[in-house]
């Protein structure tokens, strides 16, 4: 029985209302383990997109919709290896490839849909946007803590308005912290010592602060209240807008690597050019397994990221009114500098991909 | 006083959202019996429709967009034979002509809205979308059953997301069924024999199963599960989207004509490109006036209809993207046969409709 | 914290979305008092604004888009004299000027966001939208009972669905009365006698009716049910959509001067093409104090004004389908005279406007 609750996204219909995305490039899809035995179904970058595990467990993502009656294959069930069709029950194999026509005793028609290269790896599921022959699984960035089991992570995904530039611009500069989340305030992030790089194609924001106060909350969660601390926090874009965010804290002196850190992943897959599905984590090392201290890191970030940011970005996001950052003749301010290097890191990647005659192209139909 | 919560359908703004019908045409507008004393407002076509019963009984529909402030006159009330517009309280008759102006002491504007043909026929209510002159009531398929006293029908109506051809194309394939309607399935859907035929301006697929099982709810209302049946089902569809489904069963050897049959109704009238009216009935002529029968029937039919065809024929056309059928190169199964022969007869009636210089046009201002 | 219930509007992303508008004009932003200690947001004409009091009370409008990356100010809280803004923390004074920057050690970007002459009188705050150096205080419609502590007001704010001409309309032609507010029905307002005049750029409709009975509600309110009233009613409309009320009534013979009033005020600002701010006032000078009558009014009149009229236009504006008045050509009655006028001296402002070389513009961007 198909589920009513389960609405597909509503696609642009217009030139106007559609985006332009880097599509050589790994895009976190979801979490591994939000890809049971049900398929499931999304759109990535305007283009609906089913999600499947076969038998052995193996992940693979195919284009969505079924090219008989553009019903949401990711609606659909599995039979053994193969997802079936919700609407007339087509079977597609992991390929993409229709194997099996339920209305021709036998006669399978020759048609595919997309294969996307899908990879499982730190517990999330990637996804290649472009042409499959340049999918290169080393491209991924690194987020190893993230299926380390000395790290134990309290994570969420959510479903957020507003441009996924908006969502990776905001994770650069911390300096909204002292104004959207009073209990991650801190000096450093407005006044302290910030430095910004771009290493290839990842840039660097850096905030590093000697002998002083954390943050309420952070504070809280590392059980270093009224206590002055050294402090430094390092956070890694990667195109389109993938961040890792190195946060580290200790007692005045500690070296970095001895200090205690809550490695954070930000991750922003557009959905369209005005929604984005965001996938977020924070890790620990130290009081694993203790359920009522993650339910509270849980609770408190939840509110940061989900009920502080989401609501001021999805605002910015609508008084922008559709038009390109840039065309509105931003103020640029120090805390911009690593927003700004990634923005124009997307931006040559997107535009050496579209001048790239190799490039390969998606057909969306 | 004005109901705050009749709210008027959101027209269409760009001609990118227009759709093209096929005006010279019956298009169900509603039950009989749903219109009653009070008078009704719908938008049919893209165009404000005010429906109201005069004082001997008769139907009437009208333009529902006042001339004068553009209120919708189905909204108003009945002074005797004249409906009333809710805004400013000019009167209209069943001509669609303005009989009576409060403001000026007598002197009526020489102004008129448009008098569709309208006919109560079958305990239906059909309304010719195109030149009255070319209305002829022979026209209208024959649904003599809903009005025969032999035949006790469940009904429905619903307000349904997606194009009305993807409705149609859903009944002409009932291959369908063995995956949305569990209830339902029956292997005659997608392997059985199945035949297809196109009979003046009228399209037939025909489904015909010697001795198998029924799906378990159509036994379940036949009183036939677990025991062999011969089975037919006949789906006729006429312009715009008008079916009717000719369900028959009976014990092995039963003649076509003494078979049980559970004949139904699918009308699909546009309201826009992307919503539909959708109203439905099925009969039966055994266990008539048993309300607990009635009301499981109801139950089983209302869940199959709008729980789970609507939200799959709604994902669908959400996946489309406001694009043409054709132009997303569909794949096309034998079970499609009925469904391709109903869009080409619609679409070469459009054609010729367009062609025809002698071709009323309705204004839509 | 970011209340995440605050939304803003969604402003219109294609020219074909966007209205026209007269900005050298006086515009009813809201009631004094509806801006206390909390800055507010609010959209007009399209333009996002942020209003705010500083210590002394005054009340400041400035571009309510931080020019940083376009948060909305008005969510943001005061510092002193100063609109901090949510998001990264800037701060503006109330000449739209950036004067704090939290990030850059005393570097403050030189940045202005526009400053709205703002001015607060009869209990009002009136925004100028256009060239401030045009802006005139006197050109303030007259409301002065609306501060007069002889005078004790219902009031109301509501955000209203419709062009705002379509409200304004809506108050010059009190025809309407007799259908949509049946507690307010008087045939003075369908056949009595109206009288329209231009003045300057000011419009009056005028009714007059002695000797007759007054509606229900009115009749009710002035404690005059069934007993022979002369009454007068003028209705001023000044640019864009502001207009007085002037409803008098008294015992046959009584002068106008003499007559109980029950002035009003309904002042319509766009927020977009579609949607309208909404602010209205009755008031007496009997019964003062006494709360459970203005209980009582303030329902009759929520219910005519936000129940009654409010849906109905609504639904006459989503049938013009985003049409100008005109190109539908209406047919207009006697009772349309006042908005005719009034339509027709807007638009002769705007053109005036937009063709005199000397007019500013606000740049939107």
């Amino acid at each position: 029985m198909t589920d009513a609750g389960r609405e597909v996204c509503k696609l642009p219909q217009s030139d106007e209302e559609r985006g332009t995305y880097l599509r050589n490039c790994w895009y976190v899809a979801d979490w591994a383990d939000g890809l049971g035995q049900e398929p499931q179904q999304k759109v990535l970058l305007e283009e609906p997109v089913a999600m499947f595990r076969d038998e052995d467990g193996t992940a693979h993502a195919i284009g969505g919709r079924c090219p008989h009656r553009f019903a949401p294959l990711g609606h659909g069930k599995m039979v053994g290896d193969q997802l079936e069709c919700p609407y007339h029950g087509l079977r597609f194999d992991g390929t993409g490839t229709c194997v099996f026509n339920p209305h021709e005793k036998g006669v399978v028609p020759r048609v595919s849909v997309h294969r996307y290269p899908f990879v499982e790896k730190y517990n999330l599921l990637w996804i290649w946007m472009g042409d499959p022959a340049l999918a290169d699984e080393s491209a991924i960035p690194d987020f190893a803590w993230l299926a380390n089991p000395a790290w134990e992570a309290v994570r969420g995904t959510a479903h957020a308005e507003g441009h996924y530039e908006l969502y990776s611009d905001n994770i650069l500069d911390l300096g909204h912290a002292n104004f959207v989340h009073p209990a991650l305030a801190a000096d450093v992030w407005t006044t302290g010592k910030r430095s910004f790089r771009t290493e290839s194609d990842t840039v660097w924001a850096e905030y590093d602060q000697p002998d002083d106060y954390l943050s309420d909350g952070i504070g809280g969660l590392l059980g270093r209240v009224g206590v002055k601390q050294d402090f430094w926090c390092g956070v890694r874009w990667d195109a389109p807008a993938t961040l890792f965010l190195d946060y580290r804290a200790g007692d005045v002196g500690t070296p970095r690597e001895a200090m205690i850190a809550l490695p954070s992943l930000h991750a922003f897959t557009p959905e369209t050019r005005d929604t984005t599905h965001y996938v977020w984590a924070v890790a620990r090392d130290y009081r694993l397994g203790d359920t009522e201290f993650s339910d509270l890191m849980h609770g408190i970030l939840t509110a940061a990221f989900e009920e502080e940011d989401m609501p001021i970005i999805r605002n910015a996001h609508r008084q922008m009114a559709g038009k390109d950052l840039w065309d509105l003749e931003p103020v640029v301010l120090t805390g911009d500098s690593g927003g700004v290097r990634a923005r124009r890191t997307l931006a040559r990647l997107i535009e050496e991909e579209q001048q790239d005659s190799g490039a390969s192209r998606i057909a969306a139909e």
